[in-house]
């Protein structure tokens, strides 16, 4: 979390309409508030698009709406979480992140300290992120009709591998890697919110994963299929992709891991992990030959140094997610009707 | 306005805020309400980005937030300008837009059926617009932490020009045309939210605008800038290029058009036109010899078919704007410090 706010602001000062308007209050907003912490060429032009060089043929393009409450939490905040969200979706296709755009919606009256904490992280997060923030938009709404900050990011990266990346690539005999442990984000979230205490500290594990996921395209694993574990956690990214690749998943319980804050607070609270969000894991789809290698690339990676094998792809002709416990009883993943943790993202 | 809604949506249905969850109900939603007003390759694929073929070495990058009240006005709704807003955007850089993100905000117990007839807008508005709509996002957000719907779009376009399009560019000289008359959008929104009644129709003038502009490219007019004339209106535009660009403008006030309803009804709200947002006309500043055939391009589209020369770029060192009455009066146009009219777009 960045508590540090480079720009000398009046502790009273908040976000007023006029600030939306487009015209002198907006400009100052930009110039006081936003600029500071991204500066490249394009940006500084003030148009209302940049212009970018970008040689290759293949392009990737994502979005991401972020409304998580509450704005700081154990680990992050909402502007770290805005840059990392997109950087991995980019990164799940094996892109380069290279340009980032930024739009607000500010709640009238939302504190000036706190829209300049968030970009003053957003700010430190596109750079440790290798990507530009290259053209923005800032609306602002009545009091009552938002929520703080609202953030919209919209990524373009550059594809520098000829693999098709993705759950129609997923083949039977493939092996399932995980990133790390899970359940860190949602449950640090939620224990903020809910002023929860734990022994030992709980932080989300937000994480731009774009460095890892290069390496292994860099090592010649032929990575077939990336995703990222955010809303809905493991289970709904593990039945997604068998629903979309029409493939029968086999994973094991035992060798999913999820840190002891995380088990407690999900206990307390009546949460399943493995449908609680993460911001820094992923899973991978490997051929098994390659597994071993796989992991030894995401071990020399702090934010995947824990990566291991969880499971594999069948030969099953039924698209479906299969767990085994330690006892070898199977149960079927499902997705969840509605929604576990509102407003986690 | 689109007011006809394909998919059969039971009158009492409404946004929950598990449709937010990533989950079985955001499935549902995609599918049903989202998908099927934009059939193309890429969105069908459900992954959170799209990888795309662009084999330009230039791309323009854009995004715009869209939090206009009320939803549907005359002449148009959220949907149709959160696509022409950032078409036009991209079209203001000289950029063929091709490629559309759209992230939604929507706030739970938002009517299933207003969602619908939103997204079927939309689809018309990138269909009628050459874009395809790629990739995407929905968060939903507890009652009374929004407003119904705000929706994001960010949009790639591709150059194919040689020209660098910007207020940088603008040189003493230049004549400065006017696409249209002004202040429909504007005052079209305020007339719906006051419940005024005019003579005869008042019509936003929310267009999309990449084919007039790609016809004057086409036909090698040397475009020196463009800029959409959107929240703060003409004056904000002129005033921001004249500051941005170093120049200084002189404008004929006579040569600007207002439709009497505008004129009305700024009369009666108290607001100066110049100031009052359009979302479907821009200025370009090109050079004095071709502004003529300039005008005779133009002059071949609809959306375009009123434009004319409203003013020059003068010599004089004082970045400013300079206004010029029918009697010979001048008067500095300025920015407006804070907002006329909030969440026109």
């Amino acid at each position: 979390m960045n508590t540090e706010c480079p720009l000398p602001v009046a502790e009273d000062e908040t976000v007023r309409l006029g600030h939306g308007s487009g015209g002198e209050l907006t400009q100052r907003l930009l110039r006081d508030y936003i600029y500071p912490h991204f500066d490249n060429p394009w940006i500084a032009q003030g148009h209302d698009s940049a212009t970018l060089p970008l040689t290759n043929e293949q392009l990737v393009f994502s979005t991401d709406s972020f409304v998580i409450t509450p704005l700081f939490f154990p680990g992050g905040d909402i502007g770290e979480l805005a840059i990392y969200g997109t950087v991995n979706d980019l990164a799940m296709s094996g892109a380069r992140p290279r340009y980032l755009s930024c739009s607000l919606i500010l709640e009238e009256g939302l504190s000036m300290q706190t829209l300049a904490r968030v970009m003053s992280s957003m700010g430190k997060a596109a750079a440790a992120s290798g990507v530009q923030l290259v053209t923005g938009d800032t609306k602002v709404v009545e009091k009552g009709k938002g929520d703080g900050l609202y953030i919209n990011t919209a990524g373009i990266g550059s594809v520098e591998h000829g693999l098709s990346i993705g759950a129609h690539s997923i083949l039977p005999g493939d092996l399932i890697l995980i990133s790390g442990d899970i359940g860190r984000h949602g449950m640090a979230v939620m224990a903020k919110r809910e002023s929860l205490e734990f022994e030992g500290p709980l932080l989300s594990d937000c994480a731009p994963l774009h460095e890892p996921i290069l390496a292994l395209l860099d090592a010649e694993i032929s990575v077939h299929c990336l995703r990222d574990l955010t809303r809905g956690g493991l289970a709904t990214a593990l039945v997604e992709l068998a629903e979309t690749g029409s493939q029968q998943f086999y994973v094991r319980e035992d060798d999913i891991a999820i840190c002891e804050p995380v088990l407690g607070a999900c206990e307390m609270l009546g949460l399943d992990p493995l449908y609680v969000a993460n911001e820094g894991r992923f899973v991978a789809f490997v051929p098994a030959q390659q597994a071993e290698r796989a992991l030894a690339v995401l071990a020399q990676f702090s934010v995947t140094a824990n990566s291991r094998v969880i499971g594999a792809v069948a030969d099953g002709r039924t698209p479906q997610v299969i767990l085994q416990n330690s006892l070898g009883c199977e149960r079927l993943l499902d997705r969840l009707a509605g929604e576990q943790l509102p407003r986690i993202c």
